[in-house]
């Protein structure tokens, strides 16, 4: 997305409400800037897990972050919860580029970024193809 | 609740669902004993925004922590979301002890525990008297 | 320790410095109450890690929580360090009661409250002897 | 910097060492992508707080995050420290932008990335000029 555009939660095919936390409100009283990229690694893996299978306390193949990257547009307070939506701009052979827009209930657009993911063996930490399972699940909302 | 027993959802009044996070899962797979009392400070806290009108930018009286404690009874692992129970076991002129249980969404109890807020002077952090939304929405789930 | 009394650093054989990050503050200003408990998991996983050779990562024989409780005594604010006091209470078959203290820099108790590690094999989760060289460890600072 | 290139430590001429917490260690074994941007706020906040006088429980202006950004080169785990560099890119009228790398104690290098902040009235949320004394701290790490 050009810098300077505002994102809506229809360019996004899948979205998960995520609710929002007490300690996620820091001293100035709104949600930390860290926070969201939690709800970018919360929107991605569930959509892996519950969607691809991916197994994360024994899969032989896990990924892992690359580069992240968000512009943040407004803030958001607990108890309100997120909408957090997710579409996939490129698969290649062992990444993904994620792009994740995040929205009020009504449809604010909060922020807005991207996050790469290298799939790799567990144990050697080298990069692996991305399994099949997972690359048909990352197809249904790709590009 | 006397040690050993475990709690069922029905003790609850009032109940939240809270969703849990990549990153709430530890080294060990499941999420950690810390954010279990994340989930407390938010279905407490939610409740007294939500219900008694607790203003946690501006308001002159705000509530602080004076003890938590938990039991932890079993394991739990994003992306399952957890259910927490409350009610108010004791209130008094500027202090509430709040009781939490946690549950899976089928019933399994994850743990319980108890919280006591103190309710302060925003300022100078001396005992304040609840105000009277908040205490009528604690007697709500009370005692 | 007695309801009431105030911790003093004197009393816990090891002491680790922990700091402070922006995020612990919550919007009343001060380090989270949840982040307490953090610090406890910090100095206790910590002394086990680096004095008694637990490995997180591959050991057959890890310990979860099987319960924590803390009383809060005073507030604390990012960027000011903590300082975590760690001595053991207790050490049974295959489960330890530690009690821990937070202070400022200059000695201000901050909270006091204790953690029970249940020691238990990683894949079945039951119960196991504490092994030799944790025992060790945890009597170097025990009762 | 570049894409691919390796930052090195002596590149910035602010460092802090952050300790890391048991809890950051996600389910794959190592300091979840999401806490690296807590240390970038940390080594930012704790500059203008220790160094600026930025006053963030009073004072009328205060900095929030408009864009972060981070490249992941290798892992790190708990409970070894992270050594934070900092330095200032281009101080505008109201808005900084900060380079951040993260390296082990031995020089390894973490990841790179930057962060801006805008400074805004704490009521309005507006931009505001950057006040003096915050000026000239950034400038003593500046460009």
């Amino acid at each position: 997305m050009p810098a300077g555009e505002t994102p809506s939660i229809a360019d996004y095919p899948h979205v998960r409400t995520i609710g929002t936390r007490w300690k996620d409100n820091d001293v100035y009283g709104h949600v930390n800037n860290v926070e969201y990229y939690s709800f970018f690694d919360t929107v991605i893996n569930a959509w892996l897990i519950e969607q691809g299978g991916l197994d994360i306390h024994g899969g032989g193949t896990i990924g892992v972050c690359a580069e992240s990257q968000c512009r943040f547009l407004e803030s958001v307070a607990f108890p309100e919860p997120v909408r957090a939506g997710l579409r996939v701009a490129k698969i290649g052979n062992s990444s993904v580029r994620y792009e994740v827009g995040l929205f009020t209930e009504d449809g604010t657009a909060l922020a807005e970024g991207h996050f790469v993911h290298v799939f790799v063996d567990r144990r050697d930490r080298r990069p692996r193809e991305i399994p099949e399972a997972l690359r048909n699940c990352l197809e249904r909302i790709g590009p």
